[in-house]
């Protein structure tokens, strides 16, 4: 079989992945809590014969700086909520939900997760995060986010849970036999009675065994918790964008993770994002991202900077930083912090040259052409298994990548024209897992 | 304004709310997990023009005997991501959600009955319980279920905290203003702020006020806690079937507790069940009620009577009860044991007896002319502001009721015969809620 490029559709905030994707002249940001807004994405995802589409989401307000309440556009729909709608006005995409083990309980999200299998015929997956803003942990009756390695404690044992509990019922244990009476066949049901370090469960869920068996689980692989979570639990990973040869260096280190644990390097798919910047020429796609940055509110570009970095201000983005460093900020999280390091460096730098170097670190700006030859070159030597498009304005950015750039790759080869098979996890070429957890009779 | 009978189709069994309603010749009992069984289901109920539909649930599966898995359909959907789905699938309906607030937390609820609300443009509603089941308790880390009294209070305190999270942004926070980078008014946003005796939730929320205010709140009032905690939050009660001078004197003693809590007798609807089986002739009828009866597998008739006097009991249906009373079953429900009673009378009662005498009071049998003068006797001499239709099988029960009863409501004006309103709140004559809770700028 050809490998084939997987294409996700990712919705960071709704207005689109750069924080003031918004002001776009195209946007439409009083439809933030419009299902038909998101219904026209993940049509247009369709359209582009995305594998699947992928919804951020936070269970906070991040008004930890005044910038945040002002400018982001970070009201939205919960996640599972939308998907389900979607699973109604799609038909054939995947639909991934971004989803805390931290804040939740495992035969809520089991159930919840089955559910929406089952609505959309199969095409169900979650994004597995472990919620790291103290923004969260206050909505949920705590004061600071757990720390890092206790989250992904947690996170791999409540995996294991939801994967118990889809097992709850055989493929063949519903009966539904009008003669005899019997629903169910009790010895094809497993009660899980789990009883672990940070969740004691007993099941079975109420809902059947999903379509797939297990709804395909992504998770974001950025430290060595993560990583190690992922190889050992995750069908795919969603990384951050890096240079060829780093990308290369992450991809060829967690296919290690996954050989490691026992599974074949196939069986994660590594897919980074691409935050696409495409137009009709190299010239027009440098203005278009120079526009996107340059709508940034000044207020937005400090307390990003601010915050990154772990110290407070002031409110220029264009007067030099005075940086102090302060090794608390470490438990945010695990990924290097580049602006860290070039503040260490001792050069005079402001919060605008910072955010700035991350934005353009961050893009891919060019034309179908040349984007395409960076996805394939990425594709063709061990640096991705695809990509997970983060287009910075909705819905035009996607669109014109939906447009422009896939119609280029399919013509390369690399990406599929039309559906074939029917479940998510058929199309991502994995198989449909057996029930892993021996049949209990019910007591 | 001419006051208006309110319906509400329940689906509490997905195969009727019979136990074996699933072994009727047009059920469907291989079709629980499916979207379009559901969706027949609630177009179904919007061609009645009924004001909801209502979805029961619980967080377990009830395999407490062998007969719960064997015989009860009890497989469905998650009732969130279903009402989800069902939104697409309707457009005038109320959509009525059935939450525990006893292994939920207040921030996940309020985010996506909100979300619900604005993806049905307001036609969101919960119904309220607190898990009465161990069942529920062991799949969320407990053993048993909370006491009675501590389930209330823990439910008033959530039903709080969610208002105030739907209260987070007013009508007109978001500003979206493309010019000035102003997405939100901060001014306009509320903190919470909740500290309690079961929650602490900070807030704010990260969706936007409802369309609805506050999506309309359904409790089923049965105990004295349960009647208060109805009498101080809900919008509409749902009810037991009860002869008619219990259901007056239901009504009114509820009524009286609402104006204690300085509200409007018309602020909470009181909707009793109505489990009708509805034939062109009574005869038919009652045949079919006693079809259905019949239907009813021996191991339930008597693990159901068993669990509802608290002692196992030998497994033929029609041998004679000896009861040992046992006060240990009085925290599952406060709710009047009436088998009870008639055991302790010292009559000669088998479990088919008892299970009988259940069934033939709760259903309301008879052509459309009957039940439709028993209906409007309830409604007009103060013992009901409208019902929740319980069919005993789906979808033949409910259909029968729509095609037949339905048209005679309507011809009698009792009931509407087209949607008006916009929102559910509306349609149940209530006013949208002003945010009850300062606003307080973010810190």
């Amino acid at each position: 079989m050809t490998r084939r490029l997987l294409l996700g559709a990712f919705l960071f905030h709704p207005g689109g992945s750069h924080v003031s994707g918004w002001r776009h002249r195209t946007a439409e940001p009083h439809r933030h809590v419009d299902i038909d807004y998101y219904a026209r994405f993940a049509e247009t995802a369709e359209r582009g014969v995305f594998d699947t589409i992928f919804l951020a989401d936070g269970l906070y307000l991040w008004d930890r700086f005044p910038s945040g309440v002002d400018h982001y556009g970070q009201t939205r729909l919960e996640p599972l909520t939308l998907l389900s709608a979607l699973a109604v006005r799609t038909s054939r995409i995947g639909l991934a939900a971004t989803i805390s083990t931290t804040y939740n309980e495992p035969f809520h999200v089991a159930r919840a997760i089955a559910s929406l299998d089952h609505i959309s015929r199969g095409r169900a997956a979650w994004n597995l995060v472990t919620s790291r803003y103290d923004e969260e942990a206050r909505n949920f009756g705590g004061d600071d986010h757990l720390d890092h390695s206790l989250r992904y404690e947690r996170g791999e044992e409540f995996v294991r849970v939801v994967q118990q509990l889809w097992d709850s019922w055989a493929d063949d244990a519903i009966l539904a036999d009008r003669e005899s009476g019997l629903f169910a066949d009790a010895k094809k049901l497993h009660v899980a009675d789990h009883r672990g370090t940070h969740f004691t469960v007993r099941g079975p869920l109420n809902v059947t065994r999903p379509p797939q068996g297990y709804p395909v689980l992504f998770q974001a692989g950025g430290s060595a918790a993560g990583q190690e979570l992922a190889a050992a639990t995750a069908d795919a990973v969603f990384a951050r964008p890096l240079p060829l040869a780093d990308a290369q260096a992450f991809y060829a280190g967690l296919k290690e993770r996954v050989v490691a644990h026992g599974r074949r390097p196939e069986d994660v798919a590594i897919l980074p994002s691409l935050r696409p910047v495409v137009a009709e020429t190299e010239r027009d796609a440098r203005e278009l991202a120079e526009e996107i940055l340059a709508s940034t509110p000044p207020a937005i570009i400090v307390e990003d900077v601010a915050h990154s970095i772990g110290q407070t201000l002031p409110a220029d983005p264009d007067a030099a930083i005075a940086f102090v460093p302060d090794t608390d900020i470490a438990n945010e999280s695990q990924s290097p912090n580049r602006r860290v390091a070039r503040l260490l460096s001792g050069e005079r730098l402001t919060p605008r040259d910072l955010y700035a170097e991350s934005f353009w670190e961050s893009v891919s700006v060019g034309t179908a052409t040349s984007i395409a030859d960076d996805v394939q070159e990425r594709f063709e030597s061990g640096a991705a298994d695809g990509f997970v498009v983060q287009a910075l304005t909705q819905p035009y950015g996607f669109e014109s990548f939906v447009d422009l750039v896939v119609p280029e790759l399919q013509r390369r080869g690399l990406t599929r024209t039309a559906y074939e098979e029917t479940t998510l996890r058929e199309r991502l070429g994995l198989t449909r897992p057996a029930r892993v957890t021996p049949t209990v009779v019910s007591a």
